[in-house]
């Protein structure tokens, strides 16, 4: 791999510095001009370096971005999208791994080089959707690391033959073992759970659960999945999506987050509109590893969702209610490098406000590079002309793949 | 006044037609390619006409839009904000006329020709904010209407002097009396509403109060002022600004939509972030008025705002929860015809989701040309290349005003 030598970037907005890259990870950082010749320059043009973005809850298997624009036809429940989706999915102008190839392309060229995608695994859709995520992955295998949730969305047993689906998807390719709502899906979040994990320790592969459920009845559910983490002692390894109860203010949050950090047990979230969005600061305090995620994108559950990470860290901070400076930058951390503590469970994790991480000497060559003259007005803008860096090498620049 | 064709647009995203002006008017809406040549003719290439955007709630005294970025230096209370804009106003790179009237440039050529601007007036600056707003609107008098509310940042009775400075600036042009937090700021209630009620009388003014007290204590203050309303006759003539109490969820929050609605005290929020936002769908088919607005725009007391009405009725969309095509239509009426009928009381308010107007003869010729395939599409993508329409005459294209 060819030393790479960024010129002129102001790591996290500080003093201009060059930035020297080798084998894969960051290898000096230096006053500008001070680098020796790399192999491959690369022109900062004095613009802010932060790690790359990780989107890590994505669905890439649903995208509908770059097709036309297609009305909203479900109603108003999760079930109702659900359902939406079933009847529209194949119809779509393009298949699955077609669109997911695309959305990924974008991601990528707005500068994220980490992404979780979940795929759904059903009984309509067998491994489908699985594969149109794979197909996805493995076209941009050069430029971005891509983990595969396989996600019964429709619940495990509603319908037949949902475990034995998943056990095949985890044994061509699939990352890590999805589950949602053990009680509101399935109604039977014992069984639910039993299942997942099950699965998991059966493939050796870590699990990432969407937690919806409101209030008291996701704490509940939060409950049974740390208890079990506990017992099998899968910390480190598991994650929740959403935790939507989280949001909820009730008394019993305070704990649950204690638990959580104390578990190990990881959240990703997807700045959600119409509610309070999580205690995002406190948790991050408290130890546990957040990361941000852009959910769907244009597809049969919303018309929400752009491909781009930094305009989701913008969303973050505004439904969080920051102004402030270190808190806005909070946001562009978790972005960044909390969805790569999520997704890496040896990445370590952020430590609070303040910690502008990724960017030393032997940190991974994940990065980018934003235009803006603070890392705030970096996400206020949210402008164009990233150059993006995976595995050390330019991925992307100016909104293209190269 | 030149008879002016805009030539294929499509009206809320409707069959492409022809829309005719004449005396600042719409004068007839034809199918595409049956109107008769215009002394003026306005390509629509096939764009989404809706009315332009209202901005009712922006502050152009405090902008520092289009110069250097400022970290925030204020503590967390609205208080600190207040004394941190106090503290560093002065001494800003330009004075407060060109950094006023440079904003409002860049909101009237991304679609806004209909504004509401607080001015501050209080002792320290006295009317120098205010004049420097005054001095904005006169700038650009062919482009936009502009209301200014005198608006007593720091209370009506904290510091000397305060009431007659209100008293200067209705007579100089100032068009409604403003208000803060009665109960927070002042600390007197009955006071503070005796006063902004007493100019309002005197001058034969409109009011539009901030009104930022949370849960209780702000329905408090609006029972106090919508008693005053009652009493002196002032339906349709005062409007609340914020009025966060009605996010909050408790029982009073019904009752006081119905008498807001009874007494046509109208609404105006800036989709905030970090809390609930308001019932925004029940308070449009209760009757309330509601406009949206930007608040202060990258100025001492967020780095938040950036000129552009579409996206902040894309941020309504997202802080409301809204996926489904006719509510996002909705938001982008609030934005639009919602304000209009914030500002000036005859214009008949939003009937409620499914509501198209502003678009028949008859109507005011104050329109934008906005990018997409339907009009979910144009909030979702707020793209440019937007064509602006102020008293039937074009006033800005593609992002510059003509």
């Amino acid at each position: 791999m060819p030393r790479t030598v960024i010129r002129s970037v102001r790591p996290w907005g500080g003093p201009s510095s060059d930035v020297v890259l080798d084998d894969a990870v960051v290898r000096e950082v230096v006053p500008a001009g001070e680098a020796a010749a790399g192999e491959v320059e690369v022109a900062g043009d004095d613009g802010i370096l932060v790690p790359s973005f990780s989107d890590v809850h994505v669905h890439l298997d649903s995208t509908r971005l770059g097709l036309p624009f297609r009305p909203l036809t479900a109603g108003p429940t999760r079930w109702d999208r659900i359902m939406n989706d079933r009847a529209s999915w194949r119809t779509a102008e393009a298949p699955v791994a077609d669109r997911a190839t695309e959305t990924l392309r974008r991601m990528i060229a707005l500068g994220a080089t980490r992404v979780r995608s979940h795929a759904q695994v059903d009984a309509d859709s067998k491994l489908e959707k699985f594969e149109g995520v794979l197909a996805a992955r493995e076209a941009h295998r050069d430029a971005a690391s891509v983990e595969i949730v396989v996600f019964p969305q429709v619940g495990i047993h509603l319908e037949p033959g949902v475990p034995e689906l998943m056990d095949e998807a985890l044994r061509a390719g699939g990352d890590l073992v999805g589950g949602i709502d053990p009680c509101e899906i399935d109604r039977d979040p014992r069984r639910h759970l039993d299942t997942v994990f099950g699965l998991a320790e059966r493939h050796g592969k870590g699990i990432d659960l969407h937690l919806h459920e409101p209030g008291e009845l996701g704490l509940f559910s939060m409950s049974l999945l740390t208890e079990r983490v506990r017992a099998l002692g899968m910390q480190g390894r598991v994650s929740i999506s959403h935790a939507f109860a989280l949001g909820s203010g009730l008394p019993g949050v305070e704990r649950a987050i204690d638990g959580l950090a104390e578990l190990d047990v990881a959240v990703t979230t997807i700045a959600p509109g119409g509610r309070l969005d999580l205690p995002l600061e406190r948790m991050v305090t408290a130890g546990v590893r957040v990361g941000l995620g852009m959910d769907g994108q244009r597809d049969y559950w919303s018309p929400w969702g752009n491909a781009d990470m930094l305009e989701r860290a913008w969303m973050l901070a505004y439904t969080q209610g920051w102004s402030r400076d270190d808190l806005i930058e909070l946001g562009l951390a978790v972005a960044t490098w909390g969805g790569a503590s999520v997704i890496d469970g040896t990445t370590p994790r952020l430590t609070g406000v303040g910690h502008r991480p990724g960017l030393a000497p032997g940190d991974p060559a994940e990065l980018v590079v934003l235009r803006g003259e603070t890392p705030t007005s970096a996400v206020m803008d949210r402008l164009p002309g990233r150059t993006v860096i995976h595995a050390g090498r330019v991925v992307a620049a100016d909104g293209e793949l190269v």
